[in-house]
């Protein structure tokens, strides 16, 4: 359970406070947080109350947008996500979760948005880098490509990121994301092949997708994505980092945090543990 | 204007005999049909129909949907892709689009899912061919494949089809399905290079993504999608085929055909003749 790391996201009806203290009473080692909640909590005070229940932080979610092509817009953005790389570095989270941004100001370039994003890129590594924080581009589901996150496939990521040194710029590989792609293994380990996985993220894919498509991710083990065969695959890449868990889900969210977090150990250890228990082999 | 095609669900709020007289009427020499209403109105009147209007059948959708894998409804499915290639060939409908299919009665089971559509292709190709119909494979947008479409990507349906003769067997192009794809460009220039572009479809691109997002398409140019951009790429990959408009919408369908139609052929010209009459150079 030592790589299990739960993402504030996932029971955002739950305060830092409680997320804190609801997994340092499950046993829980690591969290994904989030910049909202961790501001509205006050940066310092969340570093001081993560280390003191003795959590690591394993992400911090999320910087990007990077795709605006107004100047002012861009200078902007650049600078937020300085912010954002010093905030992780604060809180000891080895990595920066980017969602890349959509079309923005320009709806019909989608090739001068992703060249926006490299361009972006180039320039905010050598800053991450210089204090101990690891950019991580998450292709998104296509399905959010004209308004959230103009980068959408695992090859994708790994060409863009492929110019930049890689302790500055990996890859989340993000289940939810890329299960679909006919491509997937062969890309985790071409990733993995260049060390270019930051992060593994897992949820599940459930249908009917809810207006707008973002907070319909299901459960471990409610869906069709092969949990199990998509970690193997990165594990076999040389991945060794954690297994964050992060779904944004109406459902979830409605429910008492306690309840869903015992669900979701329950879950992982069912659908993402290399041995399952209930194979009688653990 | 004599490429442009109007696909019937487009404008599903007319009967056959109305899209037939509205089409006539307004100078389009094309549609596009589908099974359940072809079979409403009844086979060989609807042939008789639209040969009397003048007008040319596209494309007849729907075959496909291959992905069981329980023998009996696997039978089923290779029956009724039969039967509707028959239809297809009586309508004088030169390609039958084909949508593989979900992940069915096996609900993790992508891999196999995707073998099974290989199977029926190889299966139905001959009898397709020997009928003067081409299968065209259909890739949905990535959003699809766990309910109803396990070809994702452009790529992925040119290597399906390789192994079969490419007069059997062809792919779509459509513009809602594909406009994302990092490798569009590159994958229409060698499925047009390998001769297996069957048809081209068109629509646009709108979020918010409605519940279960199947009906939430853009009329051409409320969007994202670079239509003329991938029209032109499919006519430089050799294309001589129709241009057939195919927009799932409910906003389309709450409103009058003709005015429809009328919006449309606007759109189309706006949007995807190649030289626009508004820039003054037709």
């Amino acid at each position: 359970m030592n790589r299990l790391s739960v993402n504030q996201q996932t029971i955002r009806q739950w305060s830092l406070a409680e997320l804190v203290a609801g997994c340092s009473d499950a046993g829980v080692a690591n969290v994904g947080l989030w910049r909202e909640p961790v501001t509205e909590h006050g940066l310092a005070r969340t570093a001081r109350l993560v280390r003191s229940a003795g959590l690591s932080v394993t992400s911090l979610c999320r910087g990007g947008f990077f795709t605006a092509a107004e100047p002012a817009a861009r200078t902007a953005a650049l600078a937020d996500n300085r912010a954002a790389i010093e905030q992780a570095a604060e809180l000891g989270a080895p990595v920066l979760v980017l969602v890349s941004g959509g079309l923005a100001d320009r709806p019909h370039d989608l090739a001068g948005a992703r060249l926006r994003v490299a361009e972006a890129l180039a320039e905010l590594g050598p800053y991450a880098g210089e204090r101990g924080v690891r950019l991580a581009v998450e292709p998104l589901h296509p399905m959010f490509c004209s308004d959230r996150c103009v980068v959408n496939t695992l090859r994708q990521a790994r060409e863009l990121v492929a110019p930049l040194p890689a302790e500055q710029v990996g890859v989340v590989v993000d289940t939810y994301h890329c299960w679909w792609d006919p491509q997937v293994y062969e890309e985790i380990a071409l990733l993995g092949a260049a060390g270019r996985i930051a992060l593994f993220q897992a949820a599940d894919w459930v249908t009917p997708l809810p207006e707008g498509v973002l907070v319909g991710r299901g459960q471990l083990g409610d869906g069709h994505v092969p949990l199990r065969e998509l970690l193997a695959a990165t594990d076999a890449a040389g991945y060794r980092g954690p297994v964050e868990v992060e779904i944004f889900s109406e459902d979830l969210w409605r429910r008492p945090g306690g309840e869903v977090l015992r669900e979701l150990l329950g879950r992982y250890r069912d659908h993402l543990l290399e041995r399952p228990e209930r194979d009688g082999t653990g």
